[in-house]
C-alpha cells in the first residue's frame, strides 16, 4: 500500500507531493546515501547502528550537513503515527543537494533529506529457502559506502528474477562479496559461522553485525574470511541478512541444493535469537 | 546563468518548477541514462550519433520507452528559442520511471524524460593545456552505458580539483580507460593517433568518433589499442574529447610535462578540423 505521508527537507508532506528538483545531484549524479531501518511495534531497530553508518557514508562522500539525529527521529515517529505503521521500514535518503548540473560543485551545498515508509509483515516464520544465482560483481570499488549509486545491484537483481531466481550473490576476484542488497553467511560442517570481513568490497550490514553479536553471545564459533562460490555450494547452511529480509535461508545456489535443500539448524537458531532481539 | 525553461515529461516548464517525484527510480537507484549535445549557432552537433547512443543505453538497461526523436528535437529547438541559446548544450536524461521503492520493478514503467540547457562559450581557441592526475578506475563494469550512476566519476573529478588538477584519467588493470567525463587520445613519436578500443571499459564518445573520422579523412594514422600511464607520460601529445570540452590538450599528467608542456601540432590540427566541422 502506498504510504500517505513522507518527509521532505524538514517537513512532513503528502507522499504524492514529495518532489525534488531535477538538479538535485541525487537525480543527475547518484550523489547521495541512504539507510533502511526496520520498525517493529513502532520501535526503530538498531537505530544507533544505522545512524552511525549514515554519518560514515556522508563523511566518505564529503557531503556537508547539519543533520540532527533527534530531529530525524522525531519526524520518523510522526511518520509512523501519520501512516499508521506498526511493523514496517523507514527509507532515509540524503543527497548532496541542488546545484546547476556540473561535474564540479561547491563544498557547502545544502543536502536534500527525504524519508518514506513502507509496511512490512514481520513474524517468527522463516518462510521458504531462497533460490539464488551467482554473478560477477560488476559494482564500483567503494561498496562500503551505502550510496544511491545502485544501478548495478538493481540490474543484477532484476536479471536474477527474470531467470527465475530470488536473489544474486556477487563474485569478485574468485571470492563472494555479498548479495544484491544483503550480506551473506555460510555455515561449515563444524557449525562455524563464516562471513566476509567488512572491507571496501561489501557494505557492513547492521543486521549482519547484530547477528554476529548474537552468535558470539550464544557460543557460536565465528570466522571472518573471504570464501569462494565452491565453499558456498558445499556449505552446510547459507543465509542472507538485511534490515528488511532479517534472516533469510538460502536453499539453492545456481540450481544446486545447499545441503539437502532444507533450512539449517543454525540458521533457525540465529533467526530465533534475532526475532527475540527485535521483539517479535 | 541559470536557464529559464526546461523540458519535463512532455512539457516545457519554467526551470525552477522542474520537479520529479522522490520515487523516480533515477533518484533512488540511479536507474537512467543521459546525453549532452553541443549546440553551435542553434544547431545540434552530431544529433544522430547522440540519439543512437541514447537508444543503445536504454536498450542495455532494458528501459521500456516510446521515445520519438522528432518530438524531442522539436522541444530542444523550442528550448533553444525560449532560453535564447546561440551556443550551448542540451542535457537530456531518461530514467526508468516512478515506482514505489523496490529492488524489483515492473517492465512497463513509463520513463521520465527531462531536458535542460546551458550556454557554452565556443570559439576556435584551445586555451591552456590541462593539468591532470591519474587514479585507479573505481567505476562499475558497464562503462559503455551512459548511465546517471556517476558517483564514482563525480567523486574523482572533485578529488582532482581539490588536489589542484583539472581532470583525472583512470587506470584499470594497468591500462588507461578514459578521463572522468571525456575520452583520451595520445600521439606517439611517429604522429600516430592512439585511442582505447570502445569496449565495456569506456564510453564510446560521439566527439571521439568524430575526431577519429576527421583524422582518417585527413590522412592521420590511427591505432586502436590500450595504453599504459607510462605511454601517456612519454607521449608526444595528449588530449581529451567530449561534447562540451570539444578537443582539450593535456600538457601535464601527475605533475609531469607531456613533451615540452606545450600544445601539440596534431592536437591543434584536429581541433581546427573539429571547429570546421561544427561550424565555429
Amino acid at each position: 500500500m502506498a504510504q500517505k505521508y513522507s518527509f521532505l527537507n524538514g517537513e512532513i508532506v503528502p507522499h504524492e507531493k514529495a518532489f525534488v528538483h531535477i538538479e538535485d545531484r541525487g537525480y543527475q549524479f547518484s550523489d547521495g546515501v541512504y539507510e533502511v531501518i526496520l520498525i517493529v511495534n513502532k520501535k526503530l531497530i538498531d537505530l544507533e547502528g544505522h545512524f552511525d553508518r549514515l554519518l560514515r557514508s556522508l563523511k566518505k562522500l564529503s557531503i556537508n550537513h547539519d543533520i540532527k539525529k533527534a530531529f530525524l527521529v522525531e519526524n520518523i515517529h510522526q511518520l509512523i503515527e501519520k501512516n499508521a505503521i506498526i511493523n514496517g521500514s523507514v527509507y532515509l535518503q540524503i543527497t548532496r543537494g541542488v546545484y546547476k548540473r556540473s561535474q564540479i560543485y561547491p563544498s557547502d551545498l545544502s543536502p536534500s533529506v527525504v524519508m518514506k515508509m513502507s509496511p512490512v509483515e514481520i513474524n517468527r516464520t522463516l518462510g521458504e529457502g531462497l533460490s539464488i544465482m551467482s554473478h560477477e560483481d560488476i559494482r564500483w570499488q567503494y561498496c562500503d559506502i551505502k550510496s544511491i549509486s545502485l544501478l548495478a545491484s538493481s540490474l543484477l537483481k532484476k536479471k536474477a528474477y527474470d531467470q527465475g531466481f530470488e536473489d544474486v550473490v556477487y563474485i569478485k576476484n574468485s571470492f563472494i562479496t555479498e548479495a544484491s542488497f544483503a550480506n551473506i553467511f555460510i555455515v561449515d560442517e563444524d557449525n562455524t559461522l563464516i562471513t566476509t570481513p567488512a572491507d571496501e568490497s561489501i557494505l557492513e550490514g547492521i543486521t549482519r553485525n547484530r547477528i554476529i553479536e548474537l552468535a558470539a553471545a550464544n557460543g557460536i564459533k565465528i570466522e571472518y574470511r573471504k570464501f569462494s562460490l565452491e565453499e558456498v555450494l558445499s556449505a552446510k547452511e547459507v543465509f542472507l541478512t538485511s534490515s528488511t529480509l532479517l534472516v533469510r535461508p538460502v536453499t539453492s545456489v545456481d540450481d544446486k541444493l545447499i545441503g539437502k535443500g532444507e533450512i539449517g539448524q543454525l540458521t533457525e537458531k540465529l533467526a530465533s535469537l534475532y526475532y527475540d532481539f527485535i521483539g517479535v
